[in-house]
């Protein structure tokens, strides 16, 4: 397969005709041929409503042949193989190694999602029997599943090309859930996003759905998103990025005739605790890895650790010492984008030169264009609860060192903090007692808590959590990786008094899917 | 039990220093005493502030303590007997009996939520296995529950003075999730909203929790409400009333610094669809059950049927010959308020004076100042397509007959429907075929689906939906009712290598609260 600038919309290609934009490989520092066309406003409108079409069938499809259908789109995904990696990491300058790993953690996803629809737990299937024979009214028999919400529209992140992206978290449980999908590509790797999308449209066709479960467009600048957030074929929307732009949509979807849910994953420092004993006893292991896990792909990751809280005391020189020490050896590394890496020198420069952080090691200086120097700065955190705006994310290879004078302090920084994806405690056994005061505190601050680690990468299963407390998502109640990101995008319908014979497969009585249900308050499965 | 024009705000009483307002008996044309004080500014902020601070003990309460609490705050309700019964039904106009009725449902659903919270299902109790030999990385171990979102305001409705009140299923479904609870009582009912609130007070006393798990505010035009959903403690708002009222704070939750999902059920016209057999054979009982569901309670409920659809053909005449000869013996009933009144009064008029509807038939003439009379108007199916917005909700006793003239406009019709509450479809035997097109159309448009039966009343319990896609709710993905309802105040958190004594009860590997859980995919309970 290769890269031609086309956008698969349902079953065709089509070459945009608003305008044409490059890629650009950050590494190298040139734009990356074909030119793609961009979407016009009927583009946008064929995509969704070819997927408010392919809802009347797809929805109904058996839990067997959507699940068939995401293998496929895995087993597409893996098949680009070179093509992709190379694809991706000349748009993104990552490594290709990075992006095989992201590759088979997307098709893994797509696969779980496959185990999710046939398993059918989604579905919720409840009953509640009847009784005629009630005082001083007969009892009503309801019986409920959860349906999908309607075709569903997908902005890919910057960062992750593969799986925050097209194949990502947000399509794969939108499909799951029997919502077509709509994804807009982000404008920094069309032609990863393109040979992504073909691969999940080839995977419609061989399944034998209604062309418009899937479709992609190509934007320049905000129109498409807008104009696809806008369009009354969208029920509900997944966006991973940036605050603004998050908020931008969020605001757009609320703001429509009809409202739609907007699910934005935007932004978060990822605090780490470093309770006492821990500091005092494995301050160098934690700056080593801690260094390592911040620069990792250029910190350019949502679940990037970029906050260290500890107290002065026995450990925190230490501290201190290593993460220079550890960091002065961390070379450069390209950034994302132009406008990524402008972003990050502009915000380390204003810590760097701001009255309430110190710089306290900067890694190798910078080779190219675009290569982001890693630093860790220093606060007390005295200014960051006089001036909780500090603790805002810097993305990329950048942390600040926040230094507590006492666990009270320590307390207090963790009760001041917004929303975080994550929170991690770092506790040796006599810091139990601590943790204990702490945890109750980050747990109304984060959807994901760790002990001892850091919180990049997440483990994609049923118990993932990947979201937060604004502003680290727009809405806390759910997530966007992991089996349970399907809740975004189903509702509940009940039935009352329906013939045997209407009833949906998930309600019958004979069970024909094996679900587990909940009947009278109880869970069974027969 | 007396009524004193106090507020219970935490453990105390007070009356509202922000000026007075009375009740308003709609059946005598009189106000009633005694006067209510309305809340200040000040009284907003400590009755979130409380709840903020009783949010720290109260989410950490044992489902055992919880379900106790929920028990008593409705052995507490029913223990008020007549005194709530006589001052209920003064200000709405109801009768005592159906007052009665609504007080018994709502203490049968703080007793279902005791149930729910004692089940532990709503903890999504949930662990992945780790896997420390996978390549290329190893596999963590991940345990994820929901907890509680923190604080909710609660805003009850005008036309269940109990039910969809202070003490109903917002309150319910809010406490057993775990956050504390803020009512802004509704102004039509204050007396009554005062007895359930000291009520819950007291019950929160007896069971020994924080005294901010619960407060009441009186307020007077939209200073209070807004206060409320503005206050930075407040977490989430449940809603029912007007979709201008539910829109105006569904756009104020959004628009806070830190957003907050606010669930607003707002409107419904609830249509019933009579299918040709049905039609032919059973319009004149039809008939008469429909105008006894459309006018019982004056026709003031979110779930009165307002629309039947059917078409012209056998058993049409006779359909509206019924509806009208049924519709005239129903005396004129005294409504709720006099601004409901109003609005219903020109609503009417508007219909019958309009060029789109013709009134077929309309109750006995009213007989004191605020009687609403019942009328039912006929329309052709043509005029609502091109004009949906005659599907608009009458608030009070009337409906109106859309004509089609075949199954295909009446498709077009379904098809055409804004969100609703609730769709009946009305249904013979030789009907099926048709309503196996119709319920997929509808299966979109509405959360719950009933066959030959009338949507009011709904049944309380696990399959329970009272909800819809928009204008019914503002997020058509929740109930407000039935066990499920819970989910709107709850978020999930994912653990990763806490060690044992941190873990959270739901989720230890003796699994002390015996929940089911599902491990790695699969439910287990163990």
């Amino acid at each position: 397969m290769k890269v031609t600038g086309e956008m698969p919309i349902g079953k065709a290609t089509r070459f945009g005709a608003a305008g044409t934009v490059k890629a650009f490989d950050p590494r190298r520092g040139v734009e990356i041929e074909p030119p793609f066309g961009v979407a016009t406003a009927d583009d946008v409108d064929d995509a969704c409503q070819l997927a408010l079409r392919a809802f009347e069938s797809y929805r109904e499809t058996s839990p067997a042949e959507r699940g068939a259908f995401l293998v496929r789109a895995a087993d597409n995904l893996l098949a680009l193989g070179d093509v992709l990696y190379e694809r991706a990491a000349s748009e993104t300058g990552l490594t290709v190694e990075r992006i095989k790993g992201e590759t088979a953690r997307t098709a893994a996803q797509l696969k779980l999602f496959a185990d999710v629809v046939r398993h059918g737990r989604w579905r919720n299937a409840t009953i509640d029997s009847g009784d005629p024979t009630r005082e001083p009214l007969p009892k009503a028999e309801l019986r409920m599943q959860k349906v999908p919400v309607g075709p569903v529209a997908v902005f890919g992140a910057s960062n992750f090309p593969i799986l925050y992206s097209v194949a990502g978290g947000d399509t794969a449980s939108a499909l799951a859930a029997g919502c077509p999908v709509v994804v807009k590509a982000h404008g920094s790797h069309p032609g990863t996003s393109e040979l992504v999308g073909k691969a999940i449209q080839a995977a419609v066709a061989q399944s034998g759905l209604h062309e418009g479960v899937f479709s992609l467009l190509i934007g320049a600048g905000n129109a498409v998103g807008e104009a696809l957030v806008d369009h009354p074929a969208i029920h509900a929307v997944g966006f991973t990025g940036s605050e603004a732009g998050g908020m931008a949509l969020v605001r757009r979807g609320a703001a429509r005739p009809v409202p739609i849910p907007v699910f934005a994953e935007m932004t978060s420092v990822n605090p780490n605790f470093v309770l006492p004993h821990a500091l005092e006893v494995r301050a160098p292991e934690f700056a080593s890895r801690f260094v390592e896990r911040m620069t990792a792909g250029a910190g350019q990751m949502c679940l990037k650790p970029g906050m260290i809280v500890a107290i002065e005391g026995p450990g925190f020189g230490a501290l201190r010492d290593a993460l220079a020490h550890a960091l002065r050896g961390v070379p450069a590394q390209t950034m994302l984008s132009p406008g990524i890496y402008e972003n990050f020198r502009r915000e380390t420069e204003r810590s760097r030169h701001g009255q309430s952080s110190v710089s306290i090691a900067q890694g190798q200086a910078p080779e190219a264009r675009f290569d982001g120097q890693s630093e860790i700065f220093e606060m007390d955190a005295t200014e960051l609860l006089a001036e909780p705006a500090l603790a805002g994310e810097m993305f990329g290879p950048a942390a600040v060192l926040v230094r507590c004078r006492d666990t009270q302090q320590m307390l207090a920084v963790a009760a001041g903090l917004q929303g975080q994806l994550t929170v991690a405690l770092h506790i040796d056994s006599g810091d139990i007692e601590l943790a204990r005061l702490l945890l109750p505190v980050v747990e109304r601050k984060t959807n994901r808590i760790l002990a001892n680690k850091f919180s990049n990468m997440v483990e994609i299963g049923y118990a993932t959590v990947h979201g937060g407390p604004f502003p680290a998502t727009s809405d806390s109640r759910f997530t966007s990786v992991g089996a349970t990101a399907i809740e975004r995008f189903l509702r509940p319908v009940c039935y009352e008094n329906l013939p045997a014979e209407l009833l949906p497969p998930a309600l019958r009585d004979d069970n024909p899917l094996s679900l587990w249900r909940v009947r009278d308050g109880e869970l069974e499965q027969r």
